[in-house]
């Protein structure tokens, strides 16, 4: 690898580690489906020298990294007792100063619900330049293979995302509910798992029509996608049922409709242009 | 090509046109800078027969595209009279039924404000195999250049994309502005050029504190990207001076206070760790 741009004078072999600057690029894995990476995304994976890698990022992703680079997983599970945020940071910027190029690759687009902002300053506190790499977010790779559109014209104007998971694992306790009772949005539920039957109950108590459309995709735009459609009166009790594996989201609202309606001719329907599915 | 897939006999030279089958594909072109692509968008922009365009698709995107594939400007500027959607909807179908391989690329994500919802639906109802391959939203290219994440801890545990557009050109009627007064949440707005002093206003009225951080970002992830900081009560006005060119969105929300205070710093800090950008 030429790093004559870094530079750092070489007598043609050994590079002058001291002089060469090391980096951290925050990329956005995307959903799963390898072919949702960005051109972007495959040049810094082949460009790396360390990749630290997120639980939620599939494996086919590192097919595209370069074979001598470093892989390491640093990701959270979700519900995993520890948060290593911190370790992670010192992690990334050691190799950094060591001169390396780090990828720190996360599932979706890093901007969201991925804990970039402290990656950043933690980056920026040390002296390290840092980019970002954006990603299609695991609930735009949802929509795409569902073949909704998030945002409707009459019935949703409005499309927000929230986390379902505070750092003690329970129910964040400042969801704004008005807004998620809203019948003019589409609402996309990050990690929604354990406090799904909790967060729907609370969503109904402030409004929301019990036979709001409600989608769970399990793994979405990966080979074992999953799709649990319901409504939010029904959605815990089915994906409770189907207990998919993978990484699931949660999407609500009139706009889905056209969603469910497939779900439900999919069975005697073998016209359905949308590539089929498999339904919980 | 092989059209072999088609299951249509061919001599080898002349492929039986009326036996090979059309077809739809919705692609998000990203935010404008071409390496954000995803490599399903190239290969359909590699593959297409005809190319539908919308204007806020960035000219350098048409690169990858088959050099063969004949290319229609089909997109609305945003403000325009008249709502050309059902012409663009019967060209994208003709087409396909004439045996084509129709792309259809639009700037962003096509899931979100896109309108992809009415253009599937046509699709669908004249029998056409639709596809769709999300693509890197505005937002989400935003703020990887701002190097700001849209959700953090402790400051935004939401975040809301809306449109500032109606179809009569003025500030949608529904807006939920208590979603948007939450100071624990982020707000991208779309389109909102010619309503963003009403809505800054409403919004404050509504309760966002005025020094609330609002960013508005033209031609994001472009060469000519403009930066526009301020705070929702000086945002309509900055904006309106700097009068910038291109698609522009605004960012509104605690967590973008780092951008804020990164820009301030940026006339007498040469370290900043970003790359720089065009502040206006």
């Amino acid at each position: 690898m030429n790093e004559s741009n870094s530079g750092s004078p070489t007598d043609g072999t050994t590079p002058n580690r001291a002089l060469v600057r090391g980096s951290v690029t925050l990329v956005g894995a995307g959903p799963g489906d390898p072919e949702l990476l960005t051109l972007r995304a495959v040049r810094a994976l082949q460009e790396a020298d360390v990749i630290l890698i997120d639980h939620l990022v599939a494996p086919a992703i590192l097919e595209f990294a370069r074979r001598e680079a470093k892989k390491m997983m640093v990701g959270k599970t979700g519900y995993g007792p520890s948060c290593r945020q911190d370790e992670i940071n010192a992690t990334m910027v050691t190799f950094a100063k060591a001169g390396k190029r780090v990828v720190r690759l996360k599932g979706g687009d890093p901007m969201i619900f991925g804990r970039a902002g402290e990656e950043i300053a933690a980056c920026q506190a040390a002296g390290i330049p840092v980019e970002v790499v954006p990603g299609v977010s695991a609930a735009q790779g949802a929509a795409s293979r569902l073949g909704v559109s998030l945002t409707a014209r009459a019935l949703a104007r409005r499309i927000q995302y929230i986390t379902a998971h505070a750092t003690n694992g329970r129910l964040p306790s400042d969801i704004d509910w008005k807004s998620l009772a809203d019948p003019s949005t589409t609402t996309v539920v990050y990690m929604p798992k354990r406090t799904l039957a909790e967060l729907a109950e609370t969503a109904m108590a402030n409004g929301l029509a019990p036979d709001t459309p409600a989608i769970a995709v399990a793994s979405a735009t990966r080979p074992e996608e999953q799709v649990v459609p319901a409504t939010i009166a029904t959605i815990a009790a089915r994906l409770a049922k189907a207990a998919p594996g993978g990484p699931v989201l949660i999407m609500i609202g009139r706009a889905l409709a056209p969603a469910l309606q497939a779900a439900a001719g999919q069975d005697t329907a073998s016209e359905h242009p949308l590539p089929s599915r498999n339904l919980a």
